[in-house]
């Protein structure tokens, strides 16, 4: 079954060429067709001008079962939200609510707010409820554009409970119509049983919760959060290495609340994606252009906590790979709309739009492992697209706060 | 017909007691309703507690037509978008990229872009193609939740234009299923053919727009965009002095780009509203409270141009009223969605939630001289309420960059 779109005004490809993502300058090359075509199964079959289509069409070679016309829209890749924790339990609206009235964290985690309260929440929940609560936010992602996203466990911080999460990862992964990526997490926060002896968690991660992960084969990242009161350098890198001897893929949370050199070690164990980096320095940058780690931009979170953006600009003129996902948490993050996180990223981080789309898309990709296979629109690629109700790319930016997304294609089957 | 809605985890009522606003302090106090329920036809005939609402019905003392149960869910007075620009021609997208690829204001100015790119087009433009994009935007807007909206000519800048405008906001204020407030703004900018003599354009405001705009009571309002390098105090002062005359009231877009004194003649005046203030002096924030003037902000053009944000804490602790509006055009600012306006109110203008609903419903009626009528959930009022998909009033602002709106009523009529 083969579907040919064609008068599409704008069919944004991204498209990869020899390099599975794109780094510095080279992300503003976003492969624009005006009047585009594209020619689909579950795979992308072939793409062009609509003129070409015709002429395809009138000799014969090809021969689509259905024909689909999208004057005055825009076609795209689906966005890849390469770093969210969507499953969890709790909400934390009135501490949200009490801190735009004037509280601090630190009034707030000591009246026990904070991620402590979705850490209990998490932890006498129900698979069936940490399930129910991913399915709905990854849903509503997919209404808004997502077609593959990366869920962290890490609300759990005991051996029982981060299990329980990425099994309720592992259910979300078999019954959505998205990919999903999984992502250990265990070293999100310290719990509150270790909180005097860190060391002490940092050991049952290395010696049982890591071993029982990868015996049941949950996760294909691990991920740590590194940085000033979290995890040091040191216990990162042990972290980080016993999950490389699992087979694992490295994420990491680096320099978010000030400059520890976190993305640094990422540089130095090649990790897939280094996150955050809201305080990065001069070295850290080097470090992640050379070794060729993702640096996924989250300024929902800067945004919505009020914190400093990165440097994205100083990242990309740099030559680095550079992605952009939610973060979407309960916490620092309350939104699963890959959209907005596009807005905030040309708005307040000085990104151009393409930039922004290619972030979104085959980077975003390229932080997951997925950049062969997703995150442009190439023959041989899954066909999982988004029809936008705008007549060029721009539109997706100019009009902002508004879902512009009408139809959702993953795998070729339209599933919005 | 009269329907009971029970079971409303939270209803908001912004219950507006003696006063017709509120300022200050009073903005925090947002009059919700625990387990809350509401008896209304067209009007709001009773609200109180669901126990409240089941004595009755026990008694016989109410028997509603219909009863819904709305568990789970928020109730809050609809928007009252009291800012907008939303009958125009044309698309500014590609200048919008074009900025964010870099280039500045000046260089798209001299390339022809610009709000004259806005003023050509909709020269051009027929009044059906004007009626035509104002609905598009307005029915967008009502499913975000506005149930009430101005609109303002002022791309025009010529009498048979801005007629044309006007006429097309007629046809949408007869053809809605919401509420439009007009207003004149042929002072928004000064026309290209006047760019060498502005007291000429501002005759042909006084003596020929202004009488022909009232002869056809085709305004309620007249604005002005009083700012440096647009209209000076001097001027404004006379063309709302001619408006004031022919029975309209005023409305002033005051000291966006600079501090000119703006605030202080629109409260010399007693204008319903001074909107923008991002440069207001503590003198006009002086004027503005002293006059009962509102105080309408526009976070949304700030966030889009990258302007400081108006100084919401200082106007509201100095016991202003403030409202928030999207101030939607195709220029400065284009999102029609209110839920994104209070997003920004309480992140970036550091306004509580419980002040930023205050201001994005009573206060913008207030602003629009409707709040004897809208604005609040009260007996007698227009039954123009949101029934939103979160359990608290406060999720509308923690769960951020998604449409809450279930389901909108407007005159008791559930129209989205």
């Amino acid at each position: 079954m083969s579907t040919l779109i064609k008068n599409i005004s704008s069919l944004v490809t991204i498209h990869s060429c020899s390099s599975p993502f794109k780094a510095g300058k080279m992300m503003r090359d976003i492969g624009e067709i005006k009047d585009g075509a594209l020619l689909f199964g579950e795979e992308i079959e072939w793409l062009g001008t609509t003129q070409a289509a015709n002429e395809k069409l009138t000799s014969g070679s090809i021969s689509p079962d259905k024909i689909i016309d999208a004057r005055g829209k825009t076609i795209i890749p689906g966005f890849v939200d390469s770093h969210t924790h969507i499953v969890f339990a709790g909400s934390r609206a009135n501490e949200f609510a009490r801190r735009l009235r004037g509280a601090t964290y630190r009034e707030i985690a000591e009246s026990g707010g904070g991620i402590q309260t979705t850490v209990k929440a998490t932890r006498e929940a129900s698979i069936e409820e940490l399930v129910e609560n991913g399915r709905m936010l990854a849903l509503s992602a997919l209404k808004h554009g997502t077609t593959a996203i990366e869920i962290k466990s890490g609300y759990g911080l005991s051996i029982e409970s981060e299990m329980k999460m990425l099994r309720a990862i592992k259910i979300l992964k078999q019954e959505l119509p998205i990919h999903v990526s999984a992502t250990f997490m265990g070293a999100h926060d310290f719990p509150p049983e270790y909180k005097d002896n860190h060391q002490k968690y940092v050991d049952l991660i290395c010696n049982e919760m890591l071993p029982a992960v990868a015996a049941e084969g949950l996760a294909e990242y691990c991920d740590a959060f590194v940085d000033q009161g979290y995890y040091t350098i040191a216990q990162a890198e042990k972290i980080m290495e016993t999950a490389c001897n699992f087979g694992m893929k490295i994420k990491m949370h680096c320099d978010e609340l000030a400059c520890v050199g976190a993305a640094e070690l990422a540089g130095k164990l090649h990790a897939a994606s280094a996150d955050h980096l809201l305080y990065i320095s001069d070295e850290g940058i080097q470090a992640l252009k050379e070794s060729g780690t993702v640096a996924t931009l989250l300024p929902g979170t800067a945004y919505f906590i009020r914190l400093p953006y990165a440097p994205a600009r100083k990242l990309i003129d740099a030559g680095a790979i550079v992605a952009l996902a939610t973060d979407c948490n309960p916490g620092s993050c309350f939104t699963e709309n890959m959209q907005l996180i596009l807005s905030l990223a040309v708005i307040n981080m000085q990104m151009t739009a393409e930039e922004a789309l290619t972030a979104a898309t085959l980077n975003g990709a390229a932080a997951l492992g997925l950049s062969d296979s997703m995150g442009s629109l190439e023959a041989g690629k899954k066909a999982n697209f988004l029809i936008l109700d705008v007549p060029t790319y721009e539109d997706l930016f100019y009009h902002f706060g508004i879902n512009h997304v009408e139809h959702v294609f993953v795998n070729g089957r339209k599933v919005v």
